[in-house]
């Protein structure tokens, strides 16, 4: 994961992005904590809990670097826009957990298990109420609009993930419409904010969009691929829970179509839930068929385009360090190389 | 219910009012079919069937009042409005919905029931993110900032109350502060936005606040006694609901305070859900001690603290239609009394 907190030995390009951003991402959970007085007394201590387990902030990341003006200033405004983004993303946390019956997040409860699914989907719209409520302090409306078109769009990507459980009949092109929706979007709008917030020329912000995009799809497909790949322990995840819950992705995609007429339909009544997963079976099907080089490749391929987006922008002061990101999400996919 | 559609033979009070709101209404139909344009092709039929689905427009009627200008002229601002508060309206619907396991509202089948609990979170997640995109279309951000703080306040009430289910241990002071977020709040904005939207002074503004939440909290009481002593044909749902549910009303205090102890602690057993609910018998109590009356006072009393804060303002344009719709309310509470 990308993340400030967890990295156990972080590559030098990690390292480098973040300690960089040390000072906003401490501002940044002041701001959050200072926030907390705004929920009413008995809803406090559940959004406290929520802004708690939070962990990786690579949406408020995006938020500061694109709004990078080449000093260490923390500006004000980046602060409320990136917890904006972290609000909104939060939410649906939580609205997630609950879908997903899941207990732990981070080593913590989750709000769904503390509180009760009829709480929980409620504790993630009171969040989500207050995350436009800062997008409202902003003077103009540019920030509201934004990021609730943004959030409709995140959650048009999560219902049609959800209504496409258990069919293979989903094409890759909704698969790619989806992470689209439900990563990349939050991505983009991330660095729509920080760019726009700190009055970057509109070509230059339009420039980081793309790049937020990209990266974001980059960023669902590795996730997607350490959920067969990844290291249980290093990433504090079970494995295989896309295929246990019927979610089609880019690595389940490359085996089906590499899979003989009889081992496609098993996977597919696997995926439909109507047999029991076999993820050691299927590991080694993806091994022997080299999925985790040619899906690793379309990952590769969402960077260069991502990185490509600032190609005319070498000067302006957020392109290296937004360029350190690629790096660090190019090392955390060849972690996941390593392991195969 | 207050409904320009379902009354069987409208009182006066009623006809008039509402025929008085007929074209706002029907343009207000129009916006939100065309709202629908907005979201992503795939989860534009799961958008329609809720609109569709949506019946009294009490929210937007207070808008529509709470901003009336003396003229039959439809404001494209205040129909903005009156989308914004009844798009968050319906989103709470849908989480309701998901939360009771409710398969039908108002004859048709909710969305829980049609896509399932998580598709259906997340459908209700996309209804409110476009009510605060449209929020975000006024000029100014006072439309986001009032509603996502109204919205937030709506969803922490909702909190209480089902953290507080099958507990007899909350308080009289509990359940004001529980229905006063959960639904006064919407009636409270819904007016601020009228008045505001249409340049009411800003005394005016406050009056129709003051009003539109003790309409709310009365409102709320009225349908909490129709749980027990409404018609079921005519109001198209179960009654008795809070009961099975553990959920504390106004009716269940009065009921318990004048109890003995013995058929106190059976009751208090059948709130916590470790007994079988016994409507009948409860209602049949609750006849013998007087329990409609005396909270059908409490009602009165909001009713007349609603028409009170409109006093000094007999002579703006909206007060006559706005003390209408207390009438209505009284008329509705009277029908109760009527089965009793």
């Amino acid at each position: 994961m990308i993340s400030a907190a967890t990295p156990a030995a972080p590559p030098q390009a990690l390292a480098g992005v973040f300690a960089r951003l040390a000072p906003h991402l401490q501002e940044l959970d002041r701001f959050l904590r200072g926030q907390l007085a705004a929920f009413e007394p008995e809803i406090r201590p559940l959004a406290t809990s929520c802004v708690d387990a939070s962990g990786k902030r690579i949406r408020p990341a995006l938020v500061f670097l694109s709004g990078w003006d080449g000093t260490q200033k923390v500006s004000p405004e980046l602060v409320r826009a990136a917890a904006v983004v972290e609000l909104v993303h939060l939410a649906t946390l939580v609205h997630d957990d609950i879908m997903d019956g899941a207990d732990v997040r981070r080593g913590r409860s989750t709000a769904v298990r503390e509180i009760g699914p009829t709480a929980a989907v409620l504790l993630g719209d009171a969040l989500f109420a207050h995350a436009l409520n800062l997008a409202a302090q902003f003077p103009t409306t540019e920030v509201c609009l934004a990021v609730s078109e943004s959030a409709r769009r995140v959650c048009s990507g999560e219902i049609m993930q959800t209504l496409r459980r258990g069919s293979t009949g989903i094409t890759r092109a909704d698969y790619a419409r989806i992470i689209e929706l439900k990563t990349a979007e939050l991505f983009r709008v991330s660095c729509y904010l920080g760019a726009r917030i700190s009055g970057m020329q509109p070509e230059y912000a339009e420039a980081t969009c793309l790049f937020g995009r990209h990266l974001g799809i980059a960023y669902q497909i590795y996730d997607d691929l350490a959920d067969f790949f990844g290291n249980e322990g290093r990433m504090g995840k079970t494995l295989g829970t896309d295929l246990a819950s019927g979610k089609m992705t880019l690595p389940l995609f490359h085996l089906l179509e590499r899979l003989p007429q009889a081992e496609k339909a098993a996977l597919s009544e696997e995926i439909a839930g109507t047999q029991p997963p076999r993820l050691a079976h299927r590991l080694a099907q993806m091994r022997e068929h080299g999925v985790l080089s040619s899906v690793t490749r379309s990952v590769e391929a969402e960077l260069k385009t991502a990185a490509g987006a600032l190609r005319a922008w070498g000067d302006a002061p957020p392109t290296p360090l937004l360029l350190d990101l690629v790096e660090v999400l190019r090392t955390q996919l060849s972690s996941l190389a390593d392991k195969a």
